[in-house]
């Protein structure tokens, strides 16, 4: 019942009499309203793919970031709150960059995404880099490292789990579903990019154009797609 | 539904049961009341211009400023709450004179405008710079560097986008629906001068003088438009 | 409507949802319960003049001090709450005689208004000098430097504006009126003393003698006239 | 209207939509619960005159302190919570000894009431010496200095004025009007403490004793007087 | 009226609109709620009495506290929350004793008296020795000094007086009389020590024994009467 | 009346206009839903008995630790909140052997009762070791030292008091009753420990096994009886 | 009734008039919202087995952990708030391997579950590792130290409790049940492994697969059980 719910839900760190934090499913709406972003993990690398609102002719439509790199093994999609992702990213390339200084060597992808879901749980705690209320955001982080390519998702909780392929945003109901279609472990890159990009068709409003998709692939390097690389997907649909 | 939402709208930094923030979004409506800015980008570089309300004949004309210089490169026209503007403004004249000093070269747009964005999104913080509510100001920065010129539009939730024109304040709506009519890549700078004041002029409820608007270019320095050259793009129109 | 209002108004720093802050509002509202101040920018100098209000004729009328010396080049009047205003002229102070003591040369009147508003902005951030609630009261800044003669406006949301003449406090919506009708830009200084005491006597509800008004200009130095010296424009009549 | 009102008044730095600060004039309110304290200035120097509320007569009269040494030049009396009281002549007494010690000199009367309404104002603020809450306190300041001598009169909104002659606590009202009857400037000494207990006299339920009231004069250092010249004023009555 | 009441009563410092500090009066009926506490001054020395609720036969009476020693020339005893009492007391022997270290002289009766008042008014202030509430005890403080024998009492506003003779605790009314009636100022200590148990026994329930009154004197030291001495006292009632 | 009453009672150190700490209180309550404990004093030591509740057969029993050793002249029995008196065991510990290491001697029973009291007293003050609620536990502390055997009592308000027998927990009532008939000063240490577990006995619901009940004695150092040693007690009933 | 309960249970801290801290019981709710986790203690080690629930089979079965090693003698499960148990584990595994750096010992497994319990104790308390609410997860921690092998219980009250078979989770009621049936102290280690999956059978919804199980020992030393050897247990049932 809605009523008795709301009274527990504007604390940003208390739990219902269920046991709930509101504050966090809330945050989990965010995401829900957010543009839709896709992963898949192959072989030989993994591919990102996010849909761009363009929400007028006269934007710039690759100053609408949706893909990042954090690291040159590391990159990740976002949904939800751009502004909270930016801040995550910025936190997590200074950690891989320390950790290339102190060690010599690329932090792990796993490690790299606890990181972020360390930052990302510790909202409303007061510390220096922490917010006050949950990172309206969640991520699809692709990497490779000395255990082969890997993918991750985060969501606002803190929580982060490793998957082969995987939807985010406010079509990832339906695109979920289609990956779990077309998925399997055989897949190679190119095929990867071309079952990426023709969900994110499916849940667009719009027709597809290198201006309203982004993608990237790190295989084993991150690398963003050029216009003219992302026409040469659509055209193969 | 009015009753419901209202409960969820004045905790600085609370979602609402649908992943929204109201304060920030009530901030965006500050922005909203303000007067109307309009910037578009040249081959040659970028104009800005604002509407100015003298609202008594006793007051110095000069001293209502919206357009402002952040570096010789940059200068940015703004609508909503001035005093959080000039706060913003300040913040990134420091990063940018420190830029210089640091590696002897001027900033570049984006970065500036990042770190203008980074201050933005950390109100309810409690650190030293940051509001404790969100920054009431929409801002237009134009700006000229290694990449040639660009123009950025920010809001208080501290996300940007990069535009090729983009009008805000109270009669950004009309102004923008007359921007995507008019404004193509090849513009000239002096037929941008003409289409950001006769855009102003439709919006504004009094007549264009002198002494209600403002002009400013970035080509490839800041310049800010004396009366006279003021009246000479009136003129044109 | 005014209940649904009163649920943002509390908040020192919250907007509404039609973007406002209404704390602010109701400190501008204070300065609307004060008594009457006017300025006036001349070729000559800058007058200010004031009204007293003396509740007892056991009250020493000079302790009621409503123009007050910032610099020896800078005086200022004021409305509102007299003990905020301390706070805010002090702070002032300590910035002129820094900026004397560092620079070897008098601090501009803008810089000096500039830093005024810094400190009135700050306020409900919790740092050591800025108070937790908005300053209720409005200043006349009157200076002079090498720009000439200046009278800046200040409101307590930390805005400014430079003015040729203009009217705070109670009265000063009938000021306003008449002083657009009576300046020019040409007027002496004589002849502004007189058309500020004149227009102070139509918004007053006593007599107007040395005791119940005060009068200062900046001219090109700070002066706080002697009663003999009121008593003389008050003759002129 | 009372329901209306309320929803601003607790607070503590919250204003009401009519630019009110309720709290501190509900601290001005707690001054009106006070006893009566009458001050006296005269070419001699200056008479305090207090009422002391002896609610039982096993209490020792003189612990009951009203009048107070600030430092040798400078004393005050009180209406109100008489331990904030203690507070603020406490924070006084320090910083009169500091003016001694840093600049060889007596500290002016002047500058120690600014000094006390300073910390008077900065309650709420949360730094060491300020309270969470107005000081619920007046005080009549009386002085000697190189200017002759002075009377000020506080209250808790950190203002101060300066005056001939004033009463504050629950009795002010008639004794403000006995007052202004009968003080002339020419007054002797003599005739200023006849004057301050007749008017006491009025305004207190019981016979004057020199159990009930104190005395002190600042001619030019301060003195409380002894019973028995408490007495010799009282015959002259 | 109770409704309007209470809405300014929870605040630890917030002024009702009448003037009035809830909390503190809150406070000061929580000694009312505690055991009776005498205190007499004599010529001799001064005698203080306290009844002690033992409310079980296998509670050890010496264990129940109400009389404690501050100096080897100051004790007090106490009525309301024990707990809170004796955080003051032992701000009290800090001081003495830093006092005796510091200037080779036991602290004055009336600077103890005051150094524990300044802690009580502290409350809410967040520094490290105050408390977030009033402390809910008051103190009747018998000490001997250069000045002679002295007696205090204490409330939690942090108010202080001096007295002849004082009742503090749920039978201070009647006890408080029955002093007015049997006081006067030439009593010998003796004559003290039976007035105060003689009324002690008229306000407690149960038949007076060692075990359930302790007695001390300050004469010119503390000390705490034995099971013995009581007894005597006792025997001569 | 129970709606008033709640207005008072969510502060942690809010005084309720009857003078009660609702909270403090509350904690009290949270005493009387734990298991019973029990102390006896005898001139040979004291014996501490306690209920434990084994709420399932495949818990460990030594493992539920309701007496505890502080040092190895003093032990204490508990009732309430398990993890909040191991906060308050650990920092007795913490007391006592420092107190050993400055002073070369064991710490008397009675002040660290005193240092468990003070943290107990400070919560809600913010320091280090302090909690923001009441500590929800009440303990009986057993100790031997140069005064002999000495048996005290602590309830969350951080008030202790000297007992000769006391029972604390959810059977206390009975158990107290029960003491008082047959406790006598002349007991031995095994009449003790037969008394004190025929009282277990009764108020507990199940039938008395080493299981679910643990003793110790401090006589004149700590011991925490075997199963064995137990098993004994339980077949001398 | 849940209306009055609910006064008393968003405060973090506050007890209700029973003396229940709602909080800390609505955080163990969230346990059973949980997936299901069981621990068996025998003579040769301990066995610790979880449901995984994976909620797409596109997710990578090994990044769900619900089984995670401490040192290399403690590992433990957990259910509940997966991101809070990280924080413990990760708080756990800092202060093992600082007492191995200090002592050169492997800490005992009581000493590691009390460090556990001591930060989960100090939610709410602000200090920099503790979290603003309780943690919202139980753990199982199974050990083999000096003592042999032991199996702990914690729960968000940090409270802990020896076991020698328990179940956390959504399950947990009847996996308890069954637990006590089967469960004997003479298990092997093999049996256990058979006994711990067929409870967690019996509560799975789904069939039990290498994927959605894992199962740990330690005996002496953690180990986690390879898809093979699960798969080698569910072939045994």
């Amino acid at each position: 019942m809605f009523l008795t719910r709301t009274e527990y839900d504007r604390g940003v760190n208390t739990f219902s009499p269920e046991g709930r934090l509101f504050q966090v499913e809330y945050a989990i709406e965010a995401i829900k309203l957010g543009s839709t972003a896709i992963g898949l993990k192959t072989k030989e690398g993994v591919v990102l793919a996010v849909e761009k609102r363009i929400t007028s002719p006269l934007l710039e439509p690759s100053s609408v970031e949706k893909i990042m790199e954090i690291d040159e093994h590391i990159g990740c999609a976002m949904s939800g709150l751009i502004a909270d992702a930016r801040t995550l990213v910025e936190h997590a390339r200074v950690e891989t960059q320390n950790h290339r200084f102190s060690y010599g060597e690329p932090m792990t992808v796993e490690s790299t995404t606890q990181a972020l879901c360390d930052l990302a749980l510790r909202f409303g705690e007061g510390d220096e880099e922490s917010m006050s209320r949950p990172f309206g955001v969640s991520l699809l982080i692709a990497g490779h490292d000395e255990h082969g390519p890997s993918l991750y998702y985060t969501d606002p909780s803190g929580t982060f789990w490793q998957c082969n392929a995987k939807a985010i945003g406010s079509g990832s109901e339906g695109a979920d579903s289609s990956l779990q279609e077309q998925y399997n472990k055989e897949l190679t890159l190119q095929e990867a990019e071309t079952i990426a990009l023709s969900i994110l068709k499916q849940v667009m409003e719009e027709k597809v154009t290198p201006n309203n998709v982004d993608i990237a692939k790190v295989a084993p390097t991150y690398h963003l797609y050029t216009p003219s690389e992302v026409e040469a997907v659509i055209t193969r649909l």
